[in-house]
């Protein structure tokens, strides 16, 4: 099965040279690249929709790399962290005036809970052990602190990448147990903020989207009478999908905005005083980032043409198909002709051997197909397993040792989300520009 | 559907009181830890039924922690190395006279193959372009590099876990490709070796390693007349499984030994300089390896128990099945009773509140089920994914908050092959500890 022909595969001279100096200034592959623009259009085109009063958070698990996190600081309305370690980031930079950090996460310790209220992070708590170590932390600091309760919707969720709500989950606290634990809450000596949800990701489809954000607002507001102060936030959650996939569509934002638009008249009722949130990650840094690795070997097996990379699942686990993935598929990937490649210079000093113009050598070679301009190969990694494969079977320009190859959608969830241990091969390079690109990191239509 | 009720999960005050030390020891956790007696009694295992002709080497890649490796130095013929990392793990070490280094991986870079050259590694060579580059290496270097080459063999492989070999591959010389590649090495000033094979892991089965051993061995016999030398190694790789999951048995040595016991014989004919190298990792470390985390919180949603712990699939990706698992199977996994647990004392100190006898609260504290000694329960991390489970819906003693949960089966492939900057959690501790243990790390029968 040949998976994903890509028309926009075919590199320019602009982008080999584009490649070139990010190699450069990278001082290896692979390497990281995310780009800024992208990550402004992606914001453009939400403001373009949303409400002025909806809130925009960035979910720092998405791309905790702390130059990016300081730039998206200075162009949302807060953050959301999900670890101790994601809490330290988003202190490292310098957030404006105004700006909240929501703390969310299942079995957050005492040490991070200490210093969610030493930065008077807004708890997304997802549980009453967690309400009550809250309420311990605040009084040895002698603050009350804030806890939005995070629920898990009643609700039968589909067409959601994964779901961490709806049906038993470690996340949250029931929707139906919630009035409990308000009565509970009213008696600890926190703030009640108001509540939280997030119950899928990867969604591509904006039906979808509105219904689980209609859901998580009526719910909320079937539990505000429970609370033991007004709702002052209201964090709607995200999980806008991505294009990851031959096949699949853009999320339509503009019937996202109409439903937003109405739930903010509602809220103006429901929620005097409660400002609405949503937390994009994955929405905001995918299209920005792109995985480049260099083709160090060409090799045909029993057929098959392999382009082994020096960079594979070790850096980018998704693209491997091994971060939850049920079917392996292919992300957006290119090859780039490399105009300049040291190696290939080593090369041409290697010793000359009898064989070099007579059939023995030359079908070892892998010689390129001569005349034909793209070939199916599969695209692996250097790691001594067979998971370690970042684009199967795919038609592609022909490469050759050196090349680049450059994986599409690779903003987040990717260097921090792949085993960079694993077979002990150095790390790559995350780099953050600024500008337009010539490359395009839409996947393929 | 329950998965693998463990009836090796009753813990005792034994095994209570080691966890407690090694937690101390740690400095917290989650931890692993390596147990070198395990690892002495696998090799004495092997031992008992390989021919003293055989010798063995330890493939780094599963588990590269330097104390480990500087132990497992002094007890085996030799390693194998995947990485220039790797490689640089073992030269740390001191490692005993006649110690011989193979180097397998494909795309090997040049810095790779010029610091295999300056360590005078055996290359297991995967591929022309290789070879060509260790030749230019060795010129430079002034020396003439030993080289065996790694085939690809002609075999429909079943009955391994993971398949390297048979049909197109990334790895290795085609069989049928061979020959011509052993013409070209008698004109590159390199030294011809022998032969390297590793077709696949996570064998259970004794007939099908005996069948690949066999097939490897045969596979060497006919390349042998085209070698531009003697072979002087065969490498006949490994693949020897562990049982990790509920009804899965351990592999049967003794064929095994069998076998290579008749294949010593043939190759004092065959192959009058040779020796024969079997190269294990998995096999020799991951029984002796437990991955140790606490339990954080105990939940039920919708009657669903889940304990969620401070470490997951950031630390042990392949508990969590997304390590190239195709179906989702629990690791063995136990709970142990914590005896004292700061955490706990802190919440003693928890403000009261009024629901605290009432039924307003009881119901939310997930109070543990009176009378009963287990539960079934899904055991997850503390990541916001739910990727992250550790063991899916187990029978185990009841646990609370404190307690520790230990995954068996953890000494490879574990902390390396995980994406420790996942949420941006703290990494595992790692160590090594001498001496037998209480602990059994068998999977459940």
């Amino acid at each position: 099965m040949i998976e994903g022909m890509n028309p926009a595969a075919v590199a320019t001279a602009e982008t080999a040279t584009e490649l070139q100096a990010l190699a450069a200034r990278a001082g290896r592959t692979p390497f990281y690249v995310y780009n800024t623009a992208v990550i402004d259009a992606q914001l453009a085109a939400l403001r373009a929709v949303l409400p002025t009063e909806v809130r925009l958070h960035y979910a720092v698990k998405a791309n905790p790399l702390p130059a990016l996190v300081e730039y998206i600081a200075q162009r949302v309305d807060g953050f959301d962290v999900a670890s101790g370690g994601e809490l330290a980031v988003a202190l490292e930079g310098h957030l404006p005036r105004g700006f909240d950090i929501g703390f969310a996460g299942p079995g957050k310790s005492l040490e991070d809970i200490r210093a969610g209220v030493a930065a008077a992070v807004l708890f997304q708590c997802e549980s009453v052990r967690e309400l009550r170590a809250i309420a311990v932390a605040g009084q040895a600091a002698g603050v009350r602190p804030r806890v939005a309760l995070r629920i898990n919707p009643d609700i039968t969720l589909r067409g959601a990448g994964q779901r961490m709500g709806g049906g038993p989950r470690p996340f949250g606290i029931d929707a139906e147990a919630a009035p409990e634990v308000l009565q509970l809450m009213a008696t600890l000596p926190v703030e009640f903020a108001g509540f939280h949800f997030y119950a899928g990701s990867q969604m591509l489809d904006a039906a979808t989207v509105v219904a689980l954000l209609e859901h998580c607002y009526a719910s909320a507001v079937a539990l505000a009478p429970h609370a033991p102060a007004p709702v002052r936030v209201l964090n709607l959650g995200g999980g806008f999908g991505v294009p990851y996939h031959a096949g699949e569509q853009a999320l339509e934002l503009a019937p996202i905005g109409a439903a937003l638009h109405q739930l903010v008249v509602r809220a103006a009722t429901d929620f005097p005083d409660a400002h609405l949130v949503l937390e994009l990650g994955r929405y905001l840094v995918a299209p920005a980032g792109r995985y480049v690795t260099r083709v160090v070997d060409r090799k045909v097996s029993r057929g098959e043409v392999f382009l082994v990379c020096d960079g594979g699942m070790n850096h980018h686990l998704a693209a491997s198909g091994n971060l939850g993935q049920v079917l392996r598929r292919n992300f957006p990937v290119q090859v780039v002709e490399a105009a300049s490649y040291l190696p290939q210079e080593s090369r041409e000093q290697a010793p000359s051997h009898k064989g070099e113009d007579s059939p023995v050598g030359a079908s070892l070679l892998a010689t390129l197909p001569s005349g034909a301009a793209t070939e199916t190969v599969t695209i692996c990694g250097p790691l001594c397993t067979p998971l370690d494969v970042l684009a199967q079977r795919v038609e592609l320009p022909v490469a050759s040792e050196g090349d680049f190859v450059v994986i599409g959608m690779s903003g987040a969830y990717g260097a921090t989300a792949s085993p960079r241990g694993f077979l002990s091969h150095r790390g790559p390079v995350e780099l953050l520009v600024a500008g337009s690109t010539s490359l395009d990191s839409t996947p393929p239509a």
